[in-house]
């Protein structure tokens, strides 16, 4: 995997996708640094006027739940059906689900409606989304599966709605409901910034509309967003958390092939 | 004082209180980082549809209205009454009150419908709410309080609303109407960096979320952005803006008790 | 020129103007932060409720397309026709056009209904502009003059609009019809950081607000950019491009007319 996942670097690289974000204002600034950091290039457009248009032109659309409103919900279906209809890959990142009825509600709506490619956020979001009565053509989740464990939840969540589910946390678990992959980069710092999860997601995003498959998209933004935050800390120490949000940046930018085959740990779960 | 504050820190960071923010999207990034860097947990969402929840389950409501517009008005107005219901503390930032009609009727209209619990603004700004003809219950203000002096307008604006009024500037004054105090932390390069302001509300926040007196809670979020600042005065020099702002959050995310003690210049006035 | 320039940052520097910005949630933060260092004092409000009384009380307005909706375009178009009204100069930053038909159209709204006094952009975006069927009463766009050339571009844009055209990459051209002007400075690092057009755009408010004629702001702005970037550069090499986000910033902070006297590069083209 990790061979992979450092030639899809390699390849987005050279391509420099553009991908479409409708994104939460807190971190938008950071997300299009780690996009472009990585290579890609990032446009920003929400409005319902654009959204599909702004889609259609794009290799990928991440869309990020972080300060959604009615205006922003009403796009993301926008740009996600065109999306959809185009074949271009969704990246959802599900901020906050279940910490308000609206946000459980759009998640609800976003999976009901679109297809999406990679879903990606932490233990809480993705156990809230595996929670939910969707209505979906998949097998439902055991009761088995329900349990609160990453592995469980990842795949059942891959198996029953098709996508790729990326649990991000101490460890990440990443499944396409066929391989279930634990990453094992990162540094505890990185919850001390915040948007690293929303950057992450922004990789991912990057690395699909490279055209790497979703599993490696997923591992890949995944990985490079980890071995960036343990460079950062080898640089940074114990300066602050302001020179090691800038030292993450940094450190993407630099970001090569050989890095990821160096310091990537992917394995098998 | 400086020894109640300096305890309040050590508190702060065992309880990681989850603080609400309904703000502006110029600074939100930094007030994020300052509140993760003090070590508090920060969510913003400025959504009507779930403006109420997202404050249910905080520990304290900041309220900052430097990008306000009519949605986002509506949206503080059902936090900061959820807010009202559960007492949970509402910190006010009334960022540009006086600059347009719109913004001084909205701080209008904030403090009549609301209980605030601690306003934090500059000198221009608290001078146009202390001007303002809202029906309170309390003591209206006498001419001679009027005076434009810090001191004055503190003392009377929380002797007239029952909030906390904290006027920060070259020397920043703190009044419960009851004591006032001075802090006389800080450095003149924080002018230069947008969001000083806005981050130290935000703090006040972090603060009033981990349990503190609305008086404690102030002075704490008010010296800790002081003294970060000398402290990234001190390290950075004249090297620039872009790298005194970093260092601003390199200190708030060092900041301990100890340094408190040593740096904190908290006086009753 | 180089001269004018130089005289442009010391008069800024003592008059520290307000500048009014209806900009992008993507860039707000580095904007701002840029308009300070360079010497100015930024504001950003984009509700309808207040756009037009923010810019009566400022030196300049700067309108950026980055994140518009329907929303943020009423409030442009309200402040424009307050700008056109008071005489206060407006930069138009046309991010985007020609990306979607939602932002060809806005610009052809703007355009149609407002005095532009400054359009800065990539070529790709001015080259929208030129294309557009706006009625106006300049003079058409030659056949000859809509090749692909930065510098006819600028001049016939200029000719036809009566503004000045600023197209920025990797050689500056600026022209007001009567001059064009070329500006070898910047860095390609710059291109790797979100927004180093916004905050161009930003400087060039910040300058027109000082006082400068439009060329002359022009003109100051992208070469107060560039001549950061350079010197980012200079700095930071090769460590990663958030440590050169920083830099720029900083070095935009320290810029003084000495540093424009030695490292301009502004030709008459």
């Amino acid at each position: 995997m990790t061979e992979y996942v450092a030639m899809e670097l390699t390849k987005l690289r050279a391509k420099t996708p553009l991908v479409h974000f409708i994104t939460n204002y807190v971190t938008a600034n950071d997300v299009a640094n780690a996009v472009l950091a990585i290579g890609a290039s990032p446009v920003m457009a929400d409005a319902i006027e654009e959204a599909a248009d702004m889609t259609s032109i794009a290799s990928a659309l991440v869309l990020n739940m972080g300060t959604l409103n009615h205006r922003t919900v009403a796009a993301m279906l926008a740009a996600g059906k065109r999306a959809n209809e185009r074949h271009i890959p969704v990246v959802l990142d599900p901020v906050g689900a279940g910490a308000s009825a609206f946000r459980t509600e759009t998640v609800k709506k976003l999976l009901a409606e679109l297809r999406v490619s990679v879903l990606r956020g932490n233990l809480s979001e993705l156990s809230c989304v595996s929670g939910l009565n969707v209505a979906t053509k998949g097998v439902d989740v055991s009761a088995e599966d329900a349990e609160n464990d990453a592995r469980a939840i990842a795949k059942s969540l891959a198996d029953r709605f098709g996508f790729v589910a990326a649990i991000t946390g101490s460890m990440d678990v990443i499944s396409d409901g066929q391989r279930t992959i634990c990453i094992q980069n990162g540094h505890k710092e990185m919850t001390k910034v915040t948007g690293t999860g929303c950057m992450a997601s922004g990789l991912v995003g990057a690395f699909a509309g490279a055209g790497a498959g979703m599993l490696t998209a997923a591992a890949a933004g995944v990985a490079a967003m980890g071995i960036a935050g343990e460079a950062a800390y080898e640089k940074i120490g114990e300066t602050g958390t302001g020179s090691f949000h800038i030292a993450l940046l940094d450190a993407l930018s630099r970001l090569d092939a050989g890095m990821f085959l160096e310091r990537a740990r992917i394995y098998e779960a």
